[in-house]
């Protein structure tokens, strides 16, 4: 129910072709938070193998996957979704918009923590990749496309290859 | 009717793999089209909820998201066609080929007509990002993963960021 | 079976998160490869339309197209799996990690072999597109959203635009 607010919210601030609050059961990206809340809580549990079911049952649905282990703020907004990956480790603010093909992703090179953090009110366009365990900070603007490698600070604006 | 004839023409032109007139039936750009068809029937209606529903359907079993908004020329070829999304004011010609990962978006900056037009005869490869309410020639040739910013002239080839 | 232990043993090799070996039917990484084969086997016999309904299939519940006429080698690992395209005439190697976004794809320029040829050992990040009849050396890493139009020498790292 609180998701539900959040998602309305969200939506009716980010998504101008948004409608009709009935449209929010039809949004991916709400059903991907939905999938990701019942994922974690096995997760939580070390309930390994029932919580991949639940992850990979919520790619099938919605084209987004969000791995349980990673940590998410208020009102994420996913739009379109497709392809979304959104790695163990990842931890995301409140507040950050989210396009299609966007992978919160690691580089190989780390073991452990290897997923970024991601701060408040930060706008991650389609098609960037933000890998490895860096620290994008708050206000920040990630254009489409865009493949982050290092830190970024706070109300930067970043596109092409980052590094 | 007349949309499988138009996408058999387009196949055989477009796709050297493609082997036999059944197999349009196997495309998921054709299916997208005909739920694109269905969705802006209800779109032009104002019945916006039973719209969106049919357009999502369309993503489900297809990938890719034609918003009923969208004005689109005759024979439009998506191939392959995951996460391709087209805007709710786009404009597409005559005879475009899409390929997958394409997005035809916004910039976040405009309101109201906030998508790209496409010219006629234009190719735009795959996970190429055009956004904003710019123009696209005709014959123009957008290249694989490109991000396109401004305007583009009749019969240009773009790669990168273009802005 | 041979299927299931190759893919068990990449999976262990090159996904951190990996927690349980049942989980491997959990991956579309492997049921892409699962439907590849029944794919193939209908292609080699001049099944063609038998042959794409099962690849359709495939895509559908995996989101990865693998055309059954490309040749794939052992291990081969395609994590996460989104939008990953593999032209009819690509060939890859043994032990190859490939993740989501990825395209082997055509230029639209080439008739006939037209898709590119992956060594052994070969890892390629997120969103990246190779394209055209080329060659891609063993032990190549390409980066996430790399553009690749040429031939990769043995060992090579390439990023962004390299053509």
């Amino acid at each position: 129910m609180r998701l539900y607010k959040e998602f309305l919210e969200s939506a009716i601030k980010n998504d101008p072709s948004f409608k009709n609050k009935l449209e929010v059961f039809l949004y991916p990206g709400f059903w991907a938070l939905v999938y990701y809340k019942i994922s974690r809580f096995f997760y939580l549990k070390n309930c390994y193998f029932i919580s991949r079911l639940f992850m990979e049952m919520g790619k099938f649905f919605t084209n987004i996957e969000i791995h349980p282990g990673a940590v998410i703020g208020k009102r994420l907004f996913i739009d379109h979704g497709f392809g979304v990956v959104i790695g163990e480790t990842a931890t995301i603010g409140d507040d950050v918009v989210i396009y299609h093909g966007v992978t919160l992703g690691a580089t190989g090179k780390e073991k452990g923590k290897r997923h970024p953090n991601i701060g408040n009110n930060v706008l991650i366009g389609a098609g960037a990749k933000v890998l490895g365990n860096i620290n994008v900070g708050d206000n920040v603007k990630i254009g489409a496309n865009a493949t982050v490698l290092k830190d970024v600070l706070n109300g930067k604006t970043v596109t092409g290859i980052y590094k």
